[in-house]
């Protein structure tokens, strides 16, 4: 029988999870927040993920669970895991990927480079690391932050005051305390995917250049341009004791700093196919969803090699001012007849990604050009 | 509102358009012959194609239909026309791919190179045809064969004398005669695909050498080896005068023979995507999945370009002798994490296609290695 992989969270991750999944011969289910969502086609239940009961019914009929996003409660997790499911990634992992304390704790331990960081509970403890900083700082609430939000560059401890108002209401959700961190002074960012099956097995992506506008993902470049071989080699060496020593399931994203004095420090984590890595779909062998699949199905991992020289990811973010995204497609596809349009199903609200763009080639300026002509016609 | 494409026919043709369909934002739903078939997971209905009213109720939700395989009737066809469904390939083109007798007088009006043929209605007349050709031919049913089924080949009249007992019946399926060709001596088999949009654009994938074993495909190389400018323009030439010749909708293939004095003649016609163009979707930059899509959706075609110098499929016939073909992927993934392994999900039994090997890379040998040795563990 088909082995039956259940996903938490109906998003455009779940729905690029479908493709794969077909073609491995992957019987794929998703518990979707509500109808129509991203992932609609595979979606044999609705309901809230946080919910335990529902996400029991859920998983009655799966060999593995594995998300779409990284906001299952823990005490669900755990609650699963007791039941004697088989959970991809788990919940000792995705606490890191949870809390952004516990992470750079965790980090701390593993001896990885990572930004000077502190535990903040008080405007006093926050003015202090401002002070042994230069004045600047980036504080973020540990739980709950995606897209740039729960971020904020602050130059005096009272640009938080908000947030540690909202601590001391105490509040599960709140937490006890913020995260500060160094305000790195970076060249660009890069991110590094690595994928782990529950039996050890590694297998690296090339580490890649990331484009981030208003703290989302705009752009990747693949393999990160200009990277020399020790840069390669930290970085994966980065992303393998990481995944190692929290013992990930599955895909994990590093997403890193490069500095101007040419370290590699780690920014954010993420336990699940990650935008950086939707380049691979069509510029890697073996694509990032269809290598989670396999890393949290315990199948062995693919090759993670480019197919092509290059290859460059635009994201789609908002969708047209007017008309349908649909309506798009004739023009960006005549124009681009190599590009690769992947698209959510998502109804477009500004920001918002609705679908991205790939293109693969041997010239690094043509291909970045593609991707970024196409997805231009979805603006 | 995304647009919807129905597939009448729910074999692996229709289920290899479920993960391109996702990815273009397509809205795909499949009439499936029983449950459990291949394409299940976009399966919105189970019914007989055959069925008028059957075919009418599942097309009313759809924008354009299309299909998995060419044995829809021609009244239920025309009726569907007549009801105003977009349709494609519509049923003009496709009587060609449905009646071999009617595909050879059109290819001979249109003057595309082809064995030497004649219309037989009984033993006399294809004795006339042997002692012309030197005693022996090849005779086909011109309706209802695929994968060598409904051909042999005769070195004497009553080699075919069943054949001819049955038109004898007078039932509409068996016909009135029986299609016998030259038995062409070739040095190998080709296939040209061609994707034609209903505007008329066309585009061209590189002709591929096929390797058939008991008249089923068995293996593919991509582009075919060793061939020159001249043979890949003839083959690409024969292909656009057919689709356009035909009014092909969708994707064509052209079945060919590569003969040893250096000419290309049609064997055979195929109006769907084809094994001979599975290769693509690993070592194209738009597979014939998508592209069938793109062109019955009348969306501006994708590049048919090879994504790699070399690209090469096996097909998976009949499945392990024991156990189950889910408990060989793991040896085959272990030993080749560069193949593509692509799965039907359905039963198997001796013969059947039960899914297919892909490989790409620079090396033929290499690719035509892995692509082998993957599909070797399912057997």
């Amino acid at each position: 029988m088909a082995l039956r992989v259940g996903v938490i969270g109906g998003g455009q991750l779940a729905r690029m999870m479908i493709a794969p999944a077909v073609e491995l011969g992957i019987d794929i289910r998703v518990l979707a927040e509500s109808e129509g969502m991203s992932a609609q086609l595979a979606a044999t239940a609705v309901g809230d993920y946080r919910d335990l009961e529902t996400v029991r019914a859920f998983v009655r009929d799966v060999d593995v669970v594995t998300f779409d996003h990284e906001h299952v409660p823990q005490e669900v997790l755990r609650a699963l895991i007791a039941d004697g499911v088989s959970v991809h990634p788990g919940p000792d992992a995705l606490q890191f990927a949870q809390d952004k304390l516990d992470m750079r704790a965790r980090l701390t331990e593993l001896g990885v480079p990572q930004p000077d960081w502190a535990r903040v509970e008080n405007i006093d403890e926050l003015q202090a690391f401002l002070d042994d900083h230069g004045g600047s700082a980036v504080v973020k609430t540990p739980r709950g932050g995606y897209d740039g939000k729960g971020v904020r560059v602050v130059h005096s401890a009272d640009d938080a005051a908000d947030w540690f108002a909202r601590l001391s209401t105490g509040s599960a959700a709140a937490g006890d305390a913020l995260l500060v961190e160094e305000l790195v002074s970076f060249r660009r960012e890069l991110a590094q995917q690595i994928a782990r099956r529950p039996s050890g097995q590694m297998v690296a992506y090339p580490v890649v250049e990331t484009v981030q506008r208003d703290g989302v993902c705009a752009e990747v470049f693949a393999p990160a341009p200009g990277a020399g071989d020790r840069l390669v080699q930290v970085a994966e060496g980065i992303g393998r004791q990481i995944a190692d020593g929290l013992g990930v399931t599955g895909i994990l994203a590093v997403e890193l700093f490069e500095t101007d004095d040419e370290r590699l420090l780690v920014n954010e984590l993420a336990m699940r196919p990650h935008n950086s890595g939707h380049w691979s779909q069509d510029g890697a062998v073996t694509g990032q969803f269809e290598q989670h699949l396999r890393a949290v199905a315990d199948l062995p991992l693919g090759d993670a090699s480019p197919r092509a020289q290059w290859a460059a990811m635009v994201n789609i973010l908002g969708g047209p001012a007017e008309g349908s995204f649909e309506d798009r497609f004739e023009a960006a596809m005549s124009e681009h007849p190599d590009a690769k349009i992947h698209t959510y199903g998502k109804v477009a609200r500004p920001g918002r990604k609705v679908g991205h763009v790939n293109a693969a080639g041997d010239d690094l300026d043509d291909v970045v050009y593609t991707a970024r002509a196409a997805a231009a016609h979805f603006a």
